[in-house]
């Protein structure tokens, strides 16, 4: 089959190579219609990351189960599927309590996995034709009927639109509260737009890219951009000197000024300083353990100048990690499926698999206008 | 009347002062039998904070209504009564939302007050024969008929017995989970008391005092001696190799070595590396937005060097901050009124107010056997 | 001063009276501008309560404070405020808790009171030219400067906002869920606002009036006219046979069939067979623990044949009680003021005070197009 | 095999039945050591259910696992487990929420299946010496190294002691509360022990059988024997006349009084009037959705007489339900397992599987000192 394979860094390529298979009767083989490229793609496709050549890549996918192992029992053939990104097994601990995110069981020795990824077991991305799924029954989210009309929509389940939900949990939102994202590509947009559905007074969404913001603009969140303000001032500002009520980061630790300088503690220090006495954080954006190519030599070895005074001083939370997908993806299905909600606003580009290498040239490049692409792969 | 006075660092001395008065409607003044010195009594002592010269400190109070302005209607003259340390209007939105640690009122322009603390606003302290209660029908906590006989437990409830319990709820401790407390002072030995109290499986408390270790161990915790094992690797040992559940943060940032080098990031990245993906951690030690006189650069201006990489990648979440006492205070009172708790099984001194400054220098000191000091006042 | 006095069953009229003044240092007194008649008003105007004749009846009120008692410090003369119904202390330990419906400083004896009702304590209404407001400080919210602009969305947060809110909140709702609320009248509009306030993907309406399934239907949510359908096979219908993920109960005790024969365990039996195995209900509707006059046998003395065995089958859960106000009313405000919700679409009519004995007759007749009676006491 | 099967109202025998065997890829085949009778298996042995003749009873199992199917991956031949009484899927909506008692696909057309039990799918149960356990790994509890020496507590874990902390955990008893408990049998103890272990301040128990009044002493709760006593005034005098924070219902719907007489609304009503307000109750005890041969003719069609308009003033909450054992198993065991929990203290008999017939007739008369039984079917 076709696919996308990571070749070094900066050198992805479609490749042919050996279609998946059944190896473990719960798993499922699925034709894949669509598949995402993700912000956090970038990072291994920069060289940032552990990733072996070879790798396809490719975590948000969706499409058709095309053949099921012994002992799958509620997926079937026909059935219209999105793949959460973490890879789970349904019965270990962390999977018991809702950790989807964190499973024991599915890459041992660590905690989670996922498809086509740094560091999170040996699968497989969706950026191909097929694609194999392990623990089907748990993993699978089955689409209603009308999965192709609104494929664009259903696609973002798989990860961006858990994961900007995600960021409002842990920053354990309430409705009337205000809010300030921190980051407008897809996963900030994503976690603006949750908290306007879940019912925020107020959303502020800080960045710089002139397209992103006025998307933000679009869902009904006030726009700051920070390479023209301060937006920490702006935050307070706008909610009389106290701050916001809660903070997303939806950055991660290559956050950079708008000279390109990386700044890995920009963001989580912003935060602190405009999220009110007694409010509560929610990190999604990406933070890692070590990093030996950073420009920031407390990022070598994953450490952040972090305002932890101002933080404790401010009686201040924070919750951090990778979304469990499926701890939101029915709830987020059935808004869409009953016309409540519709992420798929932030898709720029629908392209062929053919034409994903190029793709990810223009999105590293956050070259203006490409903000979320959807690689078509079959109808 | 006599008060303990802050003098300069390392200066405190019971000198003459005026009786504190009826000042406003909503205030009772309390003749003081029993206050405490606390762990954060000794920032101020050393000279690390702002406090200013002629400051009365103690913020542990306990004692008996003696007046009252017009408008208390609940306490009465001669009611038994604790005072949390934080001063509170009980009508803001952070008293209404039950964050009387942040009170917005008592303290304008900051949020949160408190007796005899520096940044907490103009309120005397209680190390002194009597003390003026401000907002008292929402600030005082009544005691009942075995006030005077349990006078050495229920005076915990003005700060630590309520902080360490804050510990174990910020960090969201679950019946049946494990926890690991570092630092076993007064607010540590709390922490793990709270702990077993709510049904933790597993208790564990790291430090290298041995009369505090064994305390530790006297209410079935496990002790780790910091200065003779890697604390983390024995946390790692007791938990299969998974680490604790939840962690508490009971040092704050003068955190030292066995030599007395300080390392304001050493607990919590500690506490990182102790507790398990997906667990959380409560700080209740204090950390402070600036301290120029810390020997550690980032510390200077507030900053911790955190291993923020690892966090992330574990999915943790910390919560911070002081103790909202009134959120525990009724419940706790109870618990000692109807004898499930014990709090002062770490009483080692009762003194009278004017041994006070000698016990600064042994508290200061850790001297073996200072565990915690009341000050007897009056009967 | 002038206000409406309650004079025996279905016996109101407008009354000269002494105005009311500060009794005590903790009072406000406030010139009433809005004031609402409220549904429960109606269960007191057909004498079916204890409410004894002389009292003013009112409480849903807004105004402006135009004298306070020395012990206020917050609430200033000339500050827009809205009442919450609850009258409430901000010290005992159910407002502690944030359970300022069930006050136990303020009826003595009981547990909550209100101004102008029965069993609620000796307070007054505010359906009148003035009102004392006890415990000021806790008890006003204060208003924005849009406070005259938008006083018809403010004055709904004296109850009816508060207490539609507050039926999801019993019903634990969460954002993505599906949500029927039994009862279309003012209460229940709120409710079925406040989920699609709170992201529900789907919220059914019950009721037989179609002014008031209009108003549901103008909000998005599905009208169900139980005189044409049955409800709980509808509710069936739309939800894939599995039932409402949450219910609400806002039609209490007095509910009828459509031929006017009254059934008080009809709305709570429909809600166990509408409501999934798992899912919860919230009951705002009232319930009494005694009505001689009920033509039900049990309901005389206050009870319910209550389907029970099937609740417990489905593993249901259900709240109920009086809305606590307070809990909500700071964030429904900011909702209002920010332009992100519009309660008053359900008013009807704006009259003045004179008019409300005839008021009074069209609203408990439930005339065609009188959903929400606002009395325009003065500007 | 040896089994004890079901054979018409109190009619059980041990019959020879053929060997379970692996039906399903996902079923793993244990052999039972230890299995209990429980009190809902007498409702079936009166012949008050709809339970089919020759039905394999006993849903508290507890055993070794002698065979897996293909698609068992955690589970291990030789590892020693307890079963949740619950059987279910883990991948259905319920079951990811923690609703293992509902499990949606385990037995279609209802929510929820258990072993051995009427209305709960054709799964036969484990009074025998062989089981069938269906998705095996997501059912089996693995048990520690002292599984063998502690297995009289680790059988306990099926059923009664996560159904007694369920209790608790509707409720929503929190630290510090005081909480009565009606009904003294081997789930009302372990409610009463689980908030014991949960920090509650007072529990109390109520029943009128002196051995179980005393074992609810021996673990600190206070007896009330309301064959001498009036319990609701009882408790009113213990909690200051306000009643306690929260109640348990483990007693069910064949409910009597100490003549024998059936009361089905005995204990909800008195858990209303023993409730404070604002309180909440937690009902395990089964209610049934009709029960034609009940005394009571509300109860015929499975409603209660409920006092459903003081439970409205009171503004209370009340939960109910089957317990989902596996949201409480794991750490339940942990407790166990490091000597935090002991709820062995109940068993009064362990006798061979020969034995049961007999044994369910000590039982069913609630013949003296007849609390638990365990069937000990082989080492």
């Amino acid at each position: 089959m076709k696919a996308l394979v990571y070749g070094g860094p900066r050198r992805v390529s479609i490749d042919d190579i050996p279609d998946p298979r059944i190896e473990r009767p719960t798993d499922a083989l699925v034709r894949i219609t669509s598949t995402n490229i993700c912000g956090s793609d970038l990072h291994m496709f920069e060289g940032r990351t552990t990733v072996e050549k070879g790798k396809v890549l490719g975590h948000e996918n969706l499409g058709e189960v095309i053949e099921r192992g012994d002992a799958v029992v509620r997926v079937k053939v026909g059935d219209r599927v999105c793949l959460p990104f973490n890879i789970a097994c349904g019965f270990c601990r962390n999977c018991e309590k809702g950790q989807t995110g964190f499973c024991l069981t599915t890459n041992p020795g660590s905690a989670g996995a996922a498809y086509g990824y740094a560091e999170m077991g040996p699968y497989a991305g969706g950026q191909a034709e097929y694609l194999r799924v392990p623990f089907a029954d748990f993993n699978c989210l089955r689409l209603p009927d009308d999965a192709v009309e609104k494929e664009d929509d259903y696609v973002m389940l798989a990860d961006i639109f858990p994961t900007g939900w995600h960021a409002t949990r842990l920053a354990d939102l309430q409705p009337g509260e205000s809010i300030v994202v921190y980051g407008s590509g897809p996963v900030g947009l994503m976690a603006a737009y949750s908290a306007m559905i879940q019912g925020a007074k107020l959303v502020m969404v800080v960045d710089r890219h002139p397209d992103r913001l006025r998307l933000a603009e679009s869902i009904g969140a006030v726009a700051i951009d920070d390479s023209k303000v301060d937006p920490v001032e702006r935050v307070l500002e706008l909610t009389r000197g106290l701050g916001a009520d809660k903070g997303c980061e939806c950055v991660g630790w290559q956050a950079h000024d708008p000279g390109g300088m990386e700044h890995p503690n920009m963001t989580m220090n912003r935060l602190v300083a405009s999220v009110r006495a007694t409010g509560a954080i929610g990190n999604v954006g990406v933070f890692v353990p070590e990093d030996p190519k950073s420009p920031d030599a407390l990022m070598k070895e994953g450490r952040l100048a972090f305002d932890y005074g101002r933080f404790f001083a401010k009686g201040l939370r924070v919750g951090s990690g990778q979304a469990n997908v499926k701890r939101y993806n029915r709830e987020l299905r059935d808004l869409i499926h009953l016309g409540r909600a519709k992420p798929s606003f932030i898709v720029s580009h629908r392209l062929p698999l053919s034409d994903a290498p190029e793709a990810y040239e223009h999105f590293d490049a956050r070259d203006d206008g490409w903000t979320k692409v959807i690689l078509k792969v079959a109808a």
